[in-house]
């Protein structure tokens, strides 16, 4: 019988559910708004009633569990979003579709997407980083998803603050970490309420949020040393903060390393809203593989 | 015939070559000074004409080339150690001994050291930190060597300076970067030159210190969460530095993650100067197993 994969990208708006066929081409996809579980996931569970697959991958809004080894493995955990805190999602699709699972995060998705099929498509490894509601980070390290004891919170990386940015930060836990600064609520707060599309492509915060964003990858470099860095998310649709990330970044770096020409390596990501569908499905496939061994 | 593995831990201040048997022995072991590659380096030839062996792993201070795809793959590149920048290390051994090599840094043996036999034993990730004459940070995500488009140089991480902290930091490249803040020179010009180990243990400077290693693991653990961080070096054998990295830890990460239990999470390595000779010998060991394949 023809292969069938099966892929929910789960958002903190919305969910996105898509089944492919063989060779990864989507057959079927749906939106569904991110209510309470027990609506949004009853929306999930049809789609695949009526789409059937042979293995389906997950990407989902955090923090989860994606230790194997913990009692709560496949469970969204802390989240503030009213009910999702403590769904076991994995569990729940696994009594209702017999098949095998990826289990990992939105944004690890898009970063595995987006090596696999998109920017940073031939390399082995890279890390996305979306900047919009909130700011997160997902990765991938000789060809696997970047993960350990849990997954990566990138968002909460410790910044320098800018000498001119007199904004506190946003974040409940740590105010000027990088997603409080540079976050869409944060660019929007900063310039007192202005929506963030709405502000002067040359007004002067946008050289603080380059800032940021460039000792971001900064500091991403000498931990990880990905071969690109992939910027989404509605915040960086501003196109000028590219020449401005990498001008502030080769001032931070100061000539240290030498890294991958910078054109090529802080880059917009080039799957757009398709990176996150594009991972669940190749792990999906992948999954499948594994299993049919 | 019986297994012999070879073990290279190149440091900047000296090497050390050590062959082991099949199951990791070590049968003998020697100290090189390091002064320029043509002194040290035929020491090295020579204890490994005397003993011949499978394979050999090497762990290099650097900054050295991992990039497989480069045309100087096995090079130390940029270090202002005289005579040894630009230096064909890999290229020189097998010109010599035509044996299966692994090829990485100093910190990235250790870690894998420690992974394998040493704190984090049993485990498929973790970051080695070393604070010592510098600050260099190796690490293992999924069981395999943290490597990009070259390797980590977590020494550089930008730092949100203590707001008590008079100290400029000495890297040349970034002034207060972590290692700037941080390392054994750190420590001392800080302390107007007093040695290291003669700052009183209660002295104010361990809690800044402290503060600046402890946001290091709050960057690592967002970034890679990794299963343990592990410290190495001169300055971490202040044992008082350990509890106090916790708390500043606990403070600066303000519940926003769980993280594993901290007195097992940010610990003191457990091989000591074992650790980069065993992530040698485990590696050669493993390049020897692909290689007979
Ligand atoms: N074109 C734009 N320019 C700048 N900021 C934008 C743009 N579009 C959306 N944003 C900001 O991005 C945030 C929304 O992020 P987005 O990535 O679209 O969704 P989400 O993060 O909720 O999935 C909002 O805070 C908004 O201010
Ligand atoms: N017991 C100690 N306490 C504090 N600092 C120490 C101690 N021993 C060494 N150091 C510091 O560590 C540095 C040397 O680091 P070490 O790890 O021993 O060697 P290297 O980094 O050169 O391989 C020196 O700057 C010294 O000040
Ligand atoms: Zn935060
Ligand atoms: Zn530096």
């Amino acid at each position: 019988m023809a292969k069938r994969y099966g892929a929910i990208e789960a958002g903190g708006t919305k969910f996105v559910c898509a089944v492919s066929d063989g060779n990864l081409n989507v057959l079927k996809r749906v939106k569904i708004p991110t209510t309470v579980p027990a609506e949004t996931m009853s929306e999930v569970f049809k789609f695949f009633e009526e789409n059937p697959c042979d293995a389906i991958g997950i990407g989902s809004f955090g923090p989860i569990d994606v230790n194997r080894n913990s009692d709560t493995y496949g469970y969204i955990t802390t989240t503030p979003k009213e009910g999702w805190a403590n769904y076991d999602f994995l569990g729940e699709m696994k009594k209702r579709f017999d098949v095998p699972y990826a289990w990992t995060t939105d944004v690890n998705v898009a970063a595995y997407g987006e090596l696999k099929r998109g920017a940073a498509k031939g390399l082995d490894s890279c890390v996305y980083l979306t900047v919009g509601t909130g700011v997160g980070g997902g990765g991938v390290v000789n060809g696997k998803l970047l993960e350990g004891f849990g997954h990566p919170e990138m968002g909460h990386m410790i910044m320098r603050r800018h000498p001119d940015d007199k904004y506190e930060g946003h974040c409940p836990y740590h105010k000027d970490c990088l997603e409080g600064l540079t976050a869409g609520p944060a660019v929007e707060a900063r310039h007192h309420g202005v929506k963030a599309y709405e502000i002067p492509k040359d007004d002067h915060d946008w050289e603080i949020e380059a800032y940021y964003l460039a000792q971001a990858c900064m500091d991403l470099t000498v931990v990880l040393s990905p071969e690109m860095i992939i910027f989404g998310g509605g915040v960086s649709k501003q196109e000028q903060l590219f020449p401005m990330m990498r001008e502030s970044f080769k001032k931070q770096m100061n000539g240290y390393l030498k890294t991958p020409d910078l054109d090529k390596y802080i880059v917009h990501c080039a799957l757009g809203d398709d990176a996150g569908i594009t991972g669940c499905l190749l792990l999906a496939q992948e999954e499948d593989e594994k299993a049919s061994k």
